[in-house]
C-alpha cells in the first residue's frame, strides 16, 4: 500500500499539504469518495428513511439498508438483524448497557473489565455495577504492557456475567487476545462485549470466526462521519434487549396506553436516524473494502513499528507499550517536557498529536504518568512525516532542555 | 418571502427540477449553504473536539461552541450552559425521560399529554409511567380541531409533574397554545416540556418569554443534518439531570472504581458528537436568521392556508385540522382511495406526498380513519406546487372513482 498515493483521494491533505495529521485515534479525514457520497446525498436523495411510499424515498430507504448489509459483509455477522446504527461506540456501548446488562446483572455477579479501557467502555460498566450491586473486575498488563491473559484466566469465573474489553489499547496501540477471551467467556457462561473503536479502522473483524457477543464502534474514527456508530449483537440477545430509546418507527402500533414494537434492528432505532452518516459509513467501508483490511492492517503496523522504533532510539523519550507494535498508535513522552507543552511546540511545527490521558485516566496512572503524547498514523501517514516529528522532538529538547 | 428566489439555494431542486417535495414535516431539504459548510469542515476543520491543545482542533472546537451560541440566540435561552446536543427530538425526550424523569416521577403522579403527540413524545411517557405507577393522562382536541384548553384546564392538576406537549401536530398542523399551557403547569408546580420537532423550522421561539422548561428539536427538519438535534433546559433542572449516557469527554476525573463528571452540558455529551451536524445545523440556523423567522412563519402559514383552502374546495376531500391555518402542514384523504394507492398515484406524478399514522397513531383513530395524506410545505413551496397538486387529485379521482 502506498500512502502518498493514498493521500490524493483526501481533499484535506491537498488544501493542507504541510499539516501533519498525527490524531487519527480520535478521528479521522475522510476521503473525497466519502465527502463526495454525502453530498450526491444532500443533492439527490435527501428524503427520511422506512416511512414513505413514493420513490425518492424508497430509493434512499434502499440505499440506507444497504449500508447494513455492507457492515454485515465488512464484520462477517450472520444477517442484517445483528446490525443496529448508533451514534457511535459510546452510544452502542450505552444501549447495550442500559438495555440489556441494567436488567441481567444481578447483585453477586461480576462485570470483567481490562485496566485499558477507553472510559466509554469502563463508565457504564461502573454505573451498572453500582446500581445492581455487582463487582468490576480488573484484567492487568503483563511486563510487556500486554493484556495479561494468565491473570484474566484467574479473574473470569463462573460468577463473571460480561467480559467487556477493547480489541485494540487506544493509549498503547497493542492488540487484546480476543479470541483467548471469548473462550474464556464462554467457558464461563459469560458473555463478551468489543469495543471495536480502533480496531475497525485497522483490522479485520470477523464475528462468526472469533464468536463474540457484542461489538461497538464508531464511523468517524474509520472515514466516516461522526455521529454514526454500529452496534453488532448476537441475535437471540438483541432479541432480549430492551428499547432504551422509544419512539417514533420502532413501533408496530400504538394505543393511548401502551405500545407494540417492531423485529429487531428497527425497535433499536427509534426516531429518524443518521442517514447521511449512514451513507458516509457504506461509503467508507466499501473504500476500505476496496483498499483491503490485510494491506491497511500491515500499513497502520509497519508506520508504528518504524515510529516506535525512531522515537525509541531517541535519549529522553520514554515510549509506553509493547515493543513489537501492531498498529498505527505511539505514546510516549519526552523527559522534563509536560505532554501539553510538548504538543504545543510540535503544533507549532504543524503537527497534530494528542496529550493527556486519552479518556484512559486509570491506565495513564498505571503507567505512573499523570499525561502521555500520543502519535496515531493512519493508512494516509507517511515514513518521511515520521522523520518530520523526530526532528521536531529534537529541536523540541534543545527549545526545552538545551540539549538534543 | 419570494420561495422561487429561495429555491435556488437548493442543489437538489435544480437537480431534480421536476420534483414537487411536500414532504418537509419529514425531513427538509439543505440549501447550498448548509452543503458547503458540512463539505468546507471535511476539507479543512475535520478535528475531534474538547479534547487537544494543537490549533486546528482548537477551531473546530471553537465552531462547535459557536454553533451552541448561535442556538442559544435561536431560540432566547439564558446560557451555553441550557444547551445540550443530541441525536434528535427523539433522542432529546428519551433523555430527559430516562435522565431527570425516571428518578423525579413517583407513584400516583400524572404526567400530562395531548392526544395528538408523536410516538416520540408519547412513548417515553408511556414507559415512564407505566415504570414508576404515575398516570398518563391526555388532553383532548376541541370541536375545531385544535387542542382544548378548557379540557386542560380540567386535567391540569396538582397531581401533575409533567406536561409534555408538541408546539406544533405534526398531522394537524396547528399550533398549541404553548403559554397558556405554561402558565397553567407553572401554577400547579409542573413542569412543562415542548416538543419543538415541527415548531423550530417554521416559528419564532422565545424560551424566556415563553418561560417554558424543557425544548427539544432536530436539526434535519430545519434544513441541518440528521443525527443532531438540541435539548433545551432550565439550568437547574439540567444540573439535577443524570447522565444517560456515560463515557468520554464528560468526566473530570475517573478511577477504577468511580467518576467525577463534569459541568452541564458538557457531562450530557458523552462520547465524540456529532461534529459536522452542528456545523450543519449552525449553517442552518444562520440561513433562517438570515431569512427570519417571522417571515419563514408567514410563508408557510400562507400556503398551507392556500393548500387548505384549495383541497378544501373540492368534492369528496377531507381535510382534517382547524380551518385557519397557522403552518404549511395539510392532513387529508379522498373519498374511496385508501392513502396509500394516493400517495403512490401522486408519486407518479412526481408529488413527493406521505400517507399512513405519521407517528401520531392515537391521534389518527380520533379522526375516525386508519391513515391519511399528508402535505407538508416549507418556505421553498410555491402556489404553483400546490395547484398541480389540486390538478393531480383532480385526475386522481377521475382514474379511482370515474369522477372529478
Amino acid at each position: 500500500m502506498d500512502s502518498l498515493n493514498i493521500r490524493h483521494h483526501f481533499p484535506i491533505f491537498k488544501e493542507h499539504s504541510d499539516m501533519i495529521y498525527f490524531d487519527n485515534a480520535a478521528t479521522t479525514q475522510k476521503p473525497k469518495y466519502v465527502i463526495d457520497a454525502i453530498s450526491n446525498f444532500y443533492t439527490h436523495h435527501n428524503f427520511n428513511v422506512h416511512r414513505s411510499v413514493y420513490t425518492d424515498a424508497g430509493e434512499t430507504t434502499e440505499m440506507f439498508e444497504q449500508s447494513r448489509k455492507n457492515i454485515v459483509s465488512f464484520i462477517n455477522a450472520s444477517s442484517a438483524k445483528e446490525i443496529v446504527f448508533s451514534a457511535g461506540t459510546t452510544d452502542s456501548i450505552n444501549l447495550i448497557a442500559n438495555g440489556y446488562y441494567a436488567k441481567h446483572i444481578k447483585a453477586g455477579d461480576e462485570i470483567v473489565v481490562s485496566i485499558a479501557e477507553h472510559h466509554s467502555n469502563l463508565l457504564p460498566w461502573q454505573k451498572i455495577a453500582k446500581n445492581n450491586g455487582a463487582t468490576l473486575k480488573f484484567i492487568p498488563l503483563n511486563e510487556d504492557a500486554n493484556l495479561d491473559l494468565n491473570a484474566a484466566k484467574q479473574i473470569i469465573s463462573d460468577k463473571t456475567k460480561l467480559v467487556a474489553v477493547t480489541a485494540v489499547s487506544n493509549v498503547l496501540g497493542n492488540i487484546n487476545p480476543i479470541d483467548q477471551l471469548t473462550t474464556l467467556a464462554h467457558e464461563h457462561g459469560a458473555d463478551i462485549l468489543v469495543d471495536g473503536a480502533q480496531a475497525a479502522p485497522e483490522l479485520p473483524i470477523d464475528v462468526q470466526e472469533t464468536p463474540i457477543d457484542w461489538l461497538a464502534f464508531s464511523g468517524h474514527k474509520m472515514m466516516a462521519p461522526t455521529g454514526i456508530g454500529v452496534l453488532y449483537g448476537k441475535q437471540d440477545l438483541l432479541e432480549n434487549m430492551d428499547s432504551p430509546r422509544v419512539g417514533g418507527e420502532m413501533i408496530e402500533s400504538v394505543s393511548t396506553t401502551d405500545y407494540k414494537v417492531k423485529d429487531i434492528p428497527y425497535r433499536l432505532e427509534a426516531g429518524t436516524p443518521n442517514i447521511e452518516g449512514v451513507i458516509g459509513l457504506d461509503a467508507a467501508i466499501s473504500y476500505l473494502k476496496e483498499l483491503k483490511m490485510t494491506n491497511v492492517q500491515a500499513q497502520c503496523e509497519k508506520l508504528g513499528q518504524y515510529l516506535y522504533d525512531q522515537l525509541n532510539a531517541l535519549d529522553g523519550v520514554s515510549v509506553y507499550g509493547p515493543t513489537k507494535r501492531q498498529t498505527g498508535i505511539v505514546s510516549f513522552n519526552v523527559d522534563n517536557i509536560h505532554p501539553h507543552d510538548a504538543a504545543t511546540f510540535l503544533d507549532s511545527k504543524n503537527i497534530d498529536v494528542r496529550a493527556g490521558q486519552h479518556c484512559a485516566e486509570p491506565l495513564t496512572h498505571k503507567l505512573g504518568v499523570n499525561a502521555t503524547l500520543r502519535a496515531s498514523l493512519y493508512i494516509y501517514n507517511t515514513i518521511e512525516e515520521c522523520n518530520r516529528l523526530v526532528d521536531c522532538i529534537n529541536e523540541m529538547k534543545e527549545f526545552f532542555n538545551g540539549s538534543k
